[in-house]
């Protein structure tokens, strides 16, 4: 596998969307750091709660744009899901020894809430 | 002025974010179209309007990354306002003759919603 920041997202992409949490989380690094709306999310351990749920619901995901250097890269995709049939995000990633270490994460939580008041 | 996506994007973003919303509007296209979380958006006018009352409130904004092609171009930013602190957005956009036709707009709106309940 390649370490490119954009090789390594886009795999990662693959991986979630393709409901392999496993492989998934190869690209996850054990401290990763990720800025989500909700706030923080700190640890692989963390880091596969907040995705795997989301996964495990998902019904289909269509990338948009996908960017990146040598350090960084940009994936934009939409996602749809029972509760939101079309909910975007953005994920701007740093890579390091192939794995994602930290990760600003933003998509629009309110279809979500609006969908499970519970969860928001 | 460059006709290339990333630099329209970043012209356009230094001026909203320096609030001189008649210089951003020269890079948006007359029949742009733009996803945004509350729904799509057509023409300059109805953009403008999306644009100007949240670059008025405006106290500052920070690039985090930003990338393009000879097509599109990506850019992520966060910004702070009197109502949020930390509200990151990401705008994946399409220039056609120096001016953006196209834009994915994505943010969320949960913190903005909850601090303005009747604006939800």
């Amino acid at each position: 596998m390649s370490d490119q920041p954009l090789q390594v997202v886009l795999a990662y992409y693959q991986a979630w969307t393709g409901k392999d949490i496993d492989k998934a989380m190869a690209y996850i690094a054990d401290d990763v750091v990720c800025d989500a709306p909700a706030g923080r999310i700190e640890g692989a351990a963390a880091y596969r709660a907040f995705m795997a749920p989301f996964a495990a619901m998902l019904i289909g995901a269509t990338m948009i744009a996908a960017f990146g250097d040598d350090e960084r890269a940009v994936i934009v995709y939409d996602t749809a899901t029972p509760p939101v049939a079309s909910g975007p995000a953005a994920e701007c990633v740093t890579v390091r020894d192939g794995r994602i270490a930290y990760s600003r994460f933003i998509f629009d939580r309110l279809p979500f809430a609006a969908a499970r008041p519970a969860d928001s």
